[in-house]
């Protein structure tokens, strides 16, 4: 039975992308979920062996990168992605059984959600007020737990407390989705699937020059990136790190060959993985040969 | 008398650095403060000539850059930022007058603030049970018509709503802070002071090639990024945007000259402005002579 620690409470968007995981055969064996405060909590808890893999967001299509989840992949013990997977993220109208909507007269939503329903709500329950919520989970605690007459929540979370579904997929905005990773500890990557995807964390010392090159050991290979985003360090005046995704596998040569050429130039290289990518956007770059003993490493699974 | 929108509502940190510009004279005229309700909002009041300046948070030393204000800026009309301010960001615990630490059952917050303040709660509140307000002013609030006996909330919204303060610069973790930005229509950029801050949007067709060859344009004239993230524009497969900050001003003949190579190179650029650093941490890049019509009209305000 594998432990996984997700970004809880039970019924988040999180969770909800780990049961996806499970469903479609990414995850094979049984599981348990283990509800973790935070990204960086659900990290730790691998970090500290509590738990086997930890499924975290890291990118929304409207809030962007989830920094804090990369600032912990890319601090402490070294961790592995393996797997992604992508929601719409869009929520639940959830009431105690038999409600109807003239009944609602309050409506209980974490305020990042109820800034994502406004419209809806102003259109189909113009009566009812908005009260907080402190997640999207507890929006549903509250409507069980009678505080409230409905709630903006998940359809897990509905679901989970046995409560109706008013109305699904309501989101203002159409087509927000956001990016999950599962991870684990390091180990040899799933198998290259032509289709895959390769993430990094670049500590470069100054950054004009040293930026420029290592755009160009990417650029030389024809490998597209497909995130780069600059943090800065805090260690240092003009100490920047760099979150870098690109197309491709740690086993395509090109992949190979642009780590190694980023490693051999002196730069802090950490591997964060390579994995399927869960939509087809992402083709592997051109072939090539080399040899590299900290890159046959980084393949097996150690961390030299 | 000028209009400003900010990101409201009353007593937002984001009106806290506002406030702070007048003070310091970065804004001199007398200011009308027009709260909003999200920082796209800010940004349209001013494109639809309801305000004539917006202020709007733009990065955080823990989430990272705001993406809903970036994306905002990168399209639609063109917006010039023209200043900018950095808060540290901590709570006021506040209560109504009077209040004591022993008599407060209950703590109003808004649920990213009470995850900032969770340990500081656990050691010096330990009975309360903190419910859920929709922003760190409806915490205030919800003190100030009873609802809660304390607040997590802005030093601003408690001097606002008249509320005492049981305690001030709360945070579990300290040197957070977010920068803000004040944007108005474009115009000449404020005048270069030496350690200024050039922000652009970069429009490029394909990744690899074109992003290294576009940081090599920085790179070969000693210009420090200060920023850089990707962001997929969903025109097209492939296609991205960059936000690109650097250190210098558009009148520094290296950051013209880097500026009209990326033009001349068919990049799209979208000029955001030059302004003064908040920090002492940007210093100009070296002197250099050029000629180019589109540079001129950007330094005039114009855009070709």
């Amino acid at each position: 039975m594998l432990t996984i620690a997700y970004f809880g409470p039970a019924g988040t968007f999180t969770e909800a992308a780990l049961a996806t995981m499970e469903r479609n055969g990414t995850i094979a064996s049984p599981v348990r979920r283990e509800p973790a405060s935070s990204p960086p909590a659900a990290l730790a808890a691998v970090r500290a062996g509590t738990a086997d893999l930890a499924c975290v967001p890291i990118e929304s299509s409207v809030d962007g990168p989830v920094v804090p989840t990369l600032d912990a992949l890319a601090t402490g013990n070294p961790l592995q992605v393996i797997a992604e997977t992508t929601l719409p993220i869009a929520f639940a109208i959830a009431t105690r059984p038999g409600a109807t909507a003239t009944s609602i007269r309050t409506v209980a939503a974490y305020p990042v959600a109820a800034a994502q329903v406004q419209q809806w709500l102003h259109a189909n329950l113009p009566g009812a007020t908005t009260v907080a919520a402190g997640s999207n989970a507890a929006a549903a605690d509250d409507v069980a737990n009678d505080r409230a007459d409905a709630a903006v929540t998940t359809d897990l979370a509905a679901r989970q407390r046995g409560l109706d579904t008013l109305a699904s997929e309501v989101a203002d905005v159409a087509g927000a989705t956001t990016s999950f990773v599962l991870v684990g500890p390091p180990a040899s990557p799933p198998p290259r699937t032509g289709s895959d995807r390769t993430s990094i964390v670049l500590g470069l010392p100054n950054l004009p020059g040293s930026l420029a090159r290592a755009m160009n050991e990417f650029a030389l290979r024809d490998i597209d990136l497909t995130r780069i985003q600059s943090r800065p360090t805090r260690t240092g005046m003009g100490t920047y790190r760099f979150y870098i995704d690109c197309r491709g596998h740690i086993d395509d040569t090109a992949v190979g060959e642009a780590l190694k050429a980023l490693h051999r130039s002196g730069a802090e290289v950490r591997y964060l993985g390579s994995w399927p990518t869960a939509t087809s956007d992402a083709q592997s770059p051109p072939d090539d040969t080399a040899e590299c003993e900290w890159l046959e490493r980084l393949r097996r699974g150690e961390r030299p």
